[in-house]
């Protein structure tokens, strides 16, 4: 069945309203730092969370308001992680309410996060004289509203939409994400919210978010560094009017290529607009001795700072890629490795079985000048295959960390 | 017994000369590019090599090499890192017969290393042509040349030399070293060559190495690639004529402090110059609730590059430090975790039980503009403690990375 990308974000689906404000959560910023996502009809729920033993209060809240599985709202604020405060629960409770309040809904039944500085004091006065504001400004068009306010180092919008069919019905389903910084694949990693208008049940809802994130969200890093605030939502309405899907089969499946859609076109918006990047990378490993290895392959080229700054220069450096191989952990047989470099001007062999193969450097050149390059890594091991998303390391990597606080 | 820093690097030691040349192994260079380290007296030899699955031929080479445990001489080209070559095996051994035809010698008691670009093609003939001038090249004074020969993006000379006793016998152990770039604490790490005339066993100058790495170049990060060349090695002459030191005991230990000082001395200067680096970051946990657990904790803060970033920047992230804490995999009660930071400029606590504490933000400003920084961390959890080195994250690390080959 087609699945076809259309307008909206995280409004396309039926009966889903967004929009933000500017709160003033963190001095000086101009963007909107408050966004709010709601349903009026409830929806099925479920998250994946960052593996950070370290983690934002928001996270701990939301998992107790969803443990039922289902929830109405999602209220996000940037500029503050509320992680390491003394009062981190309370405000992230407090959040629920006030916004919970105002709405009409049941404070348990809202989805709290949180990004931006870890272990600053925060206080709840710029969100509780927020939430009229962030109330009214609720609209059918308010996805990117949305985006924005969750943006923290982000330089884009990231957010898509699709429309998919489940037994005949029309479904929609769309995300916003939050991205940049501090992202790793441990788990579930950045903000990401996703509405859909399918009736599925909450708990085919958490196979079908936690089975997809494995492949998806998992294998994107910027920096290496797994955040304390990450989580991915999704809230499924059932305003389409489908038979609820409540077991495995087509129409699971039809729901996974929806959803599976979505999250690889925020991975690599995420991955793109990392901190600093000028390129998107994407590392796709075949031949591998199974899926596990050629995961841990690919992820071990996407983080390596070598690999990373060699594609910020264009430099067709593929003993580095090699390198990251070798030291992965990765079973594999390096004299049988292959790399070739692939952009929109086309594909270049660097290293066959193990060892350097004569190319042009003028041709490679043009080829890593693109801003989206693939590095395609074939082992002659077996029939694992696995892709990872990342992006180049700049200097304003550097920049935009060497003095984020202030 | 008193350790004395003492000059003369590799050539400290009795009966240890060293020299270089400038072979032109790589075009441009300007720096000598082969380097030789040569004992009269064989010496017992011991060496650590790296965990990469991808080697270089040199490597192999010396493996064999030494398998009797003994070695006259050590020769280090920079410049090409003679891995995945076709040809990498044969290129090792005929610069080993060349030099040990030159030095009368058996090419079996040549140690061979290798740095540089992997994967480009490398011919024997610079190296055959630049023998003559290199045996000719080795005197006592030679230590420093040495250590130019194998520098690569290095900025500094790595030397170091330490007077000791054994058994009422003065002993004496220089070392050189190369680091910089794709340097990653996975067993033995960077090139370093150690000469002693103590006099000990093969085997328990093995067993002192791999005691000592685990505490020392394992634990330095620059970033976070392990290189595929990586090897460090001791030769030891017995010129100085103590008592053979052939099990543990007092004279063992004595000799392990020694070393210790040695390795320890060249792990700072490796951190502190690591490609682009303009500060020596120290990572020291205690209050872990094993070693394994404190060094996991220090490597993961060293090797996170938003802390690497922040520091660069003079920025007391904390929040940053926790998150690397929290995402590292150690077992640790993150609601315990304090924080400081101690530069020449005095000490500041900045989180304590997981949580901030006021603490001024210039005065920490003042601490972190220093260039050698700890970042003291301690946990409640046992009595556990490790320590890590690295740097920060700067914009010339991607400059030097973004185009290494051209």
């Amino acid at each position: 069945m087609a699945i076809n990308i259309i307008e909206g974000g995280v409004c396309a689906a039926e009966g889903f309203v967004a929009g933000s404000v500017l709160a003033g959560i963190k001095k000086g910023r101009t963007k909107n730092d408050l966004s709010l996502i709601y349903t009026k009809t409830k929806a099925a729920c479920a998250a994946v969370y960052t593996t950070n033993k370290v983690k934002g209060a928001p996270l701990t809240v939301t998992k107790e308001h969803i443990s039922d599985g289902y929830a109405h709202a999602v209220i996000c604020n940037s500029g503050n992680a509320n992680t390491c405060n003394a009062n981190g629960i309370d405000i992230a409770k407090q959040t629920c309410k006030l916004v919970a309040k105002k709405l009409k809904i049941a404070a348990k039944d809202v989805v709290v996060a949180s990004t931006g500085v870890i272990g600053q004091p925060m206080s709840i006065e710029p969100i509780e004289n927020a939430i009229p504001a962030l109330v009214a400004s609720l609209n059918a068009n308010g996805s990117a509203a949305a985006a924005e306010g969750i943006m923290t180092t982000d330089t884009a919008l990231k957010e898509v939409a699709v429309s998919f069919e489940i037994g005949g019905v029309t479904c929609k389903m769309g995300g916003i994400a939050k991205g940049s910084g501090m992202i790793h694949p441990n788990m579930a990693t950045m903000l990401v919210f996703i509405t859909t208008d399918c009736s599925i049940s909450p708990e085919m809802l958490g196979k079908a978010l936690s089975g997809d994130v494995k492949n998806t969200f998992n294998m994107v890093s910027v920096d290496g560094d797994t955040s304390t605030n990450d989580m991915v939502t999704v809230l499924a309405n059932g305003k389409a009017g489908n038979k609820e899907i409540t077991s495995r089969g087509k129409d699971f499946n039809e729901f996974m290529k929806a959803l599976n859609t979505i999250t690889v076109n925020l991975c690599k918006k995420i991955a793109a607009d990392g901190e600093g990047a000028t390129k998107m990378l994407e590392c796709v490993v075949s031949g591998a001795k199974d899926e596990a290895n050629a995961k841990i392959i690919a992820k071990s080229v996407i983080c390596s700072s070598l690999v990373k700054a060699a594609m910020f220069g264009a430099d067709a450096n593929w003993g580095r890629i090699l390198c990251a191989i070798g030291y992965s952990g990765a079973d594999v047989d390096v004299s049988k490795v292959g790399v070739s470099f692939i952009s929109g001007k086309g594909e270049i062999p660097v290293c066959s079985n193990g060892a350097g193969v004569e190319f042009s450097e003028d041709f490679a050149k043009e080829i890593l000048s693109e801003s989206e390059i693939t590095i395609k890594i074939k082992l002659g091991d077996g029939v694992g295959a696995a892709v990872a998303w990342g992006c180049d390391l700049t200097y304003d990597y550097v920049k935009i960390n060497g003095d984020y606080r202030t």
